[in-house]
């Protein structure tokens, strides 16, 4: 049942019902937050640590985890606590002094208290019928008073990973397995090894001579690894290797490339290799079709995914190995159509999110405080998981409080000096703080309205639910109004403070506006015409911005137009040599200009989560698979070809993938748990649980 | 000038400006919480480890410390970090690589960014001009926005005892030093030890003959540690000596009486002793007088308080190892007359606070909120250290916040259901949650105070202020009326819900009331002969309370009074062969009951921070000193011999001790750097700082 790690955890947490083993337990978010942490500070630049910028919040020293208990008998439990433990509920429960416990018999609330100071709180009990699990309740404040009650404690937090007392939550590590380079060149006592590939890991250095400091650049290019001044690259490190031997770098890092530099004089190496260090999902999402530059675009996007999710998301390989909202908004999409994991997920949602008091938005970014939550409400749709949405729902309504408060007085979304607004990487600048603009209008009325729709879930109060409603729905009316250019035919980017519409002109509003309903036909059509379709209009440059562009005009029917630009985006980038899909990509820049980024000439990312979205666009709006209510109780296949003779792939539910395999004369789709809808052609057939359905044209 | 540990801490944190060295800097109360929780989680009761029940806060992981730097040319610094540390500030500065660093030429604010996960981030850097100490910023939140700024980050906490990169401040370990039994009995396997007095230390298991499990009973009195059973002790634990030899117990635990039980077959030892523990403070103050009784109380007061005096205050020195706030603000005020030692008192203010958000009382007990609050003034009024104040000045209003919404709706504190309200241990029932209580309200008068005056010092908004005046104002002038009873001719102890008052009639609020100044003459007499002086009331047990009724009773001039009593009372104790004082203390209890508490056969402390108020009483009521303006700038002397025929002493200042010798004929003083005031016998002469005043009979 046990498989090391969490190989399979993807599976094991969609089967449903199958938890029936004891696990460690912790306060909800407590661990993500700890080991979100340390992840975020092992980013390096220039030789140096580099710690986020923004807030980052401790897991509670001190918790509370209770069940009620009802023994015929005394009952023996094994025991493991990170920290100390005391379990209180009756007066004759003895003080904890081995890993055997005996609860004695009768009808009662047990209250275990777990203090730690350097890791989470975390508990497991395994017995005959006492076993921790989410059926726990986690508090860290003794449960409130009369007067001011706290919402109820929430389940306590478990994953199956753990499921054994002695795989404790804190020790837990990413596999790894030893790589060898394709090639090592030598130039005196220098070494240079390639991987062949984009690649993650722990470098080592083997068969050294003698104990000394070495420098280790890495590159995901050529000539950035090769580059020797220390100021032009990025991501180099000093060693201290203490002894003659073979020596493992002790932080796993991203690249492609590795020099290796000795700086003690007549220091050198025999060779240098790698311990391969993943996270073990495993991809129940697949995609094939006739067009072979498409799957290899498939396979690169699904190996770049791969290389980013570490023990939680982070946004490049190389660098910065930080979590960001806006970037993991799309991770988890893309993660839905290839593993469909939820912890990572979870894991992710809970870090960015941190802890009380809200003092600054997520990661300091305006929209990405508001991505969180319609990554929530995406999370929600896709798994179905209740629990988590009853967990978090204390952390959502105090981000929601904040971003309230930083509304202007018009109740609008206006950033202001100490807030970053991002939107995109762009030539031209899209962030003025003398307004607001309509990009960040649409992104709060969805974060509005996940909040309505996600309250329900967690049972709060309908009061509160309808203040979101009507917050959002105000908004919503006003955007074409405020944001509506006759001479443009299009929304515009900026309204300012003194009332009137900035010039600029922006893809983003109008894409948003499109995939999420703003128009009626003709100004749908207007902006197609004058915005979508409008070479003088700037270019996105982003993978992460061209998801939501493409990903509007799926929604509207699109797929050959959007075929023809992942051909020619991502295509272009596998022209390049790419081996992971990058930060940001220029079809104008040639030679080492690609590299460059933020003034550095190596300063671009090569493998960034947010490059891969073509898995998710090729699940959702060719295979054509989504789900219709939570968790894929109920979901729609409407497969479109969009220019390809055939394709074939799986998309990942909780109750394990649905097959679809399309080609012009018909399609037949394999069911699992859910209740499907086959759409094709303007015709439509139902897909029972666990069984298959075609299509064709008769 | 750097003495080992903190050895003479106490003085160099009085001697103004002495502190020119580099030094470690942290979050302004980061290290206290942090070092805080983990004293607290080595309670134990009955073998097992006994966590708080009260909520608990993490230090913040990730800190930003910031200064203006101003340099002529580039300079090279020391460097120490606990964690990851990035500077940045301009763009050319590099990467961290080493324990030195090279800042260049320039006029700029450097920030350095530093993440920790196990333990409270800290920076030590050490050049010719660069170094770290309070006048660095320390913020978590990078600064706040523009139309929300949060207050200015406070300066950075340093502690002289962290004045070298070498000692990390999470290293940091009180000194022990080998001490041996008085005697040590054999029986059969089992050895049992009396140390001679109450001690605090390592227990040292000396030759054992194999390795195997013993059971270690501690006990404050003999009885106690010759309890076989279990269940009827609680201060013993189990320990699995690992191999033949000398072993010594992971933690320091207080006891006088060790006994040792081998649990394995044929396991025996030669001998016990024990490595004492203690907090190195000097002590700057002293007293004696012609009465060897009252020598001996202050000689076992100074001994209690000195055991309960660990990394931070605590309330017990077997049981419970906990930080209480009520109990604490007692320990501060006898430290001011004992060690006048700072940096003990704000490690315990800040751990009692905790952080934000604010979910429960301190100790989850109404009267320990306020009691913060007051302890606060206390070190205002004692140390002058307006730093201090304004770092703690966004936690004070926080928590007075939360203190306010706990309010019920005629703006009186009125306790909920779900938090404690204390008062004192006493034999009939003091806290009922029916009503408002006469003591809470006066104490609550005292936060609100405190407030007002210490807002002054940390630059808060008169209109804040104001609005605590106004408060405080309303609920003072309220009590008489209130609570008076023209029958009983006192304040009653509850006015109930219903709107009558309760016919309990206590000491508490007579005491409070005489001590601050509620009453008029009339009502003084009649609250002195109806319940101070009237031995039908329920007397007080606790040396707790009594530190409150003899100090009201001081401050109407009864010393003579007040030194019977505490002749009686601690006298008392030292009659019941007490090494150290009491939590509680009935003169009605003989044999074994006078060890029992809680209903445990030795649940009572038999060494308790709040038995020593002696110490503070004889100090600032008998040699008379206090302080008028902050800091000791003034001071008044005004002895009182209460009886005696001499006494002489000192007592602690920031500038140093004043010395007060006094007999019936006349008074001497020595002052500091103080300007002091003596007043004996209605005369009144000035002590000029640094030299002798006298004052005699003529």
């Amino acid at each position: 049942m046990k498989k090391s790690v969490f190989l399979g955890a993807a599976l094991m947490a969609f089967a449903a019902g199958a938890a029936q083993d004891a696990k460690w337990i912790w306060y909800p978010g407590d661990y993500a937050l700890w080991r979100g942490n340390e992840l975020q500070a092992r980013r390096i630049e220039h030789g140096g640590g580099y710690p986020t910028f923004w807030a980052s919040y401790n897991f509670h020293p001190s918790v509370q985890f209770r069940k009620r208990l009802s023994l015929a008998k005394p009952e023996v439990v094994e025991l493991a606590v990170e920290g100390t433990l005391r379990f209180t509920g009756r007066d004759d429960l003895p003080g904890v002094t081995s890993n055997k416990y005996v609860f004695p018999a009768g009808d009662y609330q047990v209250v275990a208290s777990v203090f730690c100071g350097a890791k989470p709180p975390a508990l497991y009990l395994n017995g005959p019928t006492v076993k921790t699990d989410g059926s726990w309740e986690a508090d860290w404040r003794m449960g409130g008073s009369a007067c001011q009650p706290h919402v109820p404690a929430p389940a306590a937090e478990c994953e199956d990973r753990f499921a054994a007392a002695s795989a404790r939550p804190a020790d837990y590590r990413l596999p790894t397995r030893p790589e060898k380079a394709v090639s090592v060149s030598r130039e005196g006592n220098r070494l240079f090894a390639d991987f062949g590939r984009e690649t993650f890991g722990f470098v080592k250095l083997l068969g050294a001579n003698k104990p000394g400091r070495v420098r280790v650049v890495y590159g995901e290019s050529e000539p950035e690894a090769r580059e020797l001044d220390p100021e032009k690259v990025d991501s180099w490190e000093f060693a201290d290797v203490p002894a003659a031997g073979d020596f493992r770098m002790p932080v796993s890092r991203g690249f492609r490339y590795v020099h290796v530099l000795p700086e003690t004089e007549g220091l050198s190496f025999r060779d240098v290799a790698m311990d391969f260090e993943w996270l073990p999902l495993e991809r129940t999402g697949s995609f094939r079709c006739d067009n072979e530059r498409l799957n290899k675009i498939w396979d690169v996007a699904a190996w770049t995914l791969g290389l980013t999710l570490r023990e939680i998301p982070v946004e490049g390989a190389k660098r910065d190995r930080w979590t960001w909202s806006g970037d993991a908004c799309q991770s988890y999409l893309m993660n839905y159509y290839l593993y469909g994991d939820r912890q990572l997920v979870k894991d992710a949602i809970w870090y960015l999110r941190g802890g009380d008091p809200v003092v600054m938005h997520v990661n300091q970014i305006m929209d990405y405080t508001f991505y969180w939550f319609t990554s929530i409400r995406d999370y929600w749709l896709f798994t179905g998981d209740a629990a988590f949405v009853k967990q978090a729902w204390t952390r959502m309504t105090s981000l929601m409080d904040f971003a309230i408060s930083r509304l202007d007085r018009c109740g609008r979304p206006h950033a202001d000096r100490g807030d970053w607004m991002f939107i995109d990487w762009a030539p031209e600048p899209l962030h003025n703080y003398g307004g607001v603009t309509s990009f960040e209008q649409m992104l709060f009325v969805r974060a509005l309205e996940a909040m309505a729709e996600l309250g329900k879930v967690a049972g709060a109060p309908e009061k509160l639910l309808g203040m979101y409603r009507v917050r959002a729905q105000k908004l919503k009316l006003e955007v074409v109004p405020l944001f509506w250019s006759a001479e443009k035919g299009a929304l515009m980017h900026l309204l300012k403070d003194d009332g009137t519409l900035d010039p600029q002109l922006t893809r983003y509003p109008n894409m948003f506006g499109l995939a999420w309903g703003y128009f009626d036909d003709a100004q749908r059509a207007s902006v197609l015409k004058n915005v979508i379709f409008n070479d003088k209009v700037m270019k996105i440059q982003t993978p992460y911005m061209r998801f939501y562009e493409l990903e509007s005009l799926c929604t509207l029917g699109r797929q050959t137009d959007v075929m023809k630009a992942m051909l020619e985006y991502w295509g272009g980038m596998l022209d390049e040599g790419a081996t992971s899909f990058w930060e940001l990509y220029n079809t104008d820049e040639k030679g080492l200009d690609k590299y460059a980024m933020y003034g550095r000439p190596y300063g671009k990312s090569l493998c960034h989560a947010w490059g891969a979205s073509p898995i998710y666009l090729l699940g959702r709006y060719y295979l054509g698979v989504e789900p219709v209510k939570p968790g894929f109780a109920e979901y729609e296949v409407k497969p479109c070809l969009g220019g390809l003779k055939w394709m074939e792939g799986d998309v990942p539910t909780p109750s394990g993938p649905v097959h679809v395999r399309v080609d012009e004369k018909g399609v037949r789709v394999t069911g699992n748990g859910g209740v499907g809808k086959l759409v094709w052609k303007g015709r439509t057939v139902a897909v029972p649980p666990h069984s298959t359905a075609a299509l064709g044209d008769e």
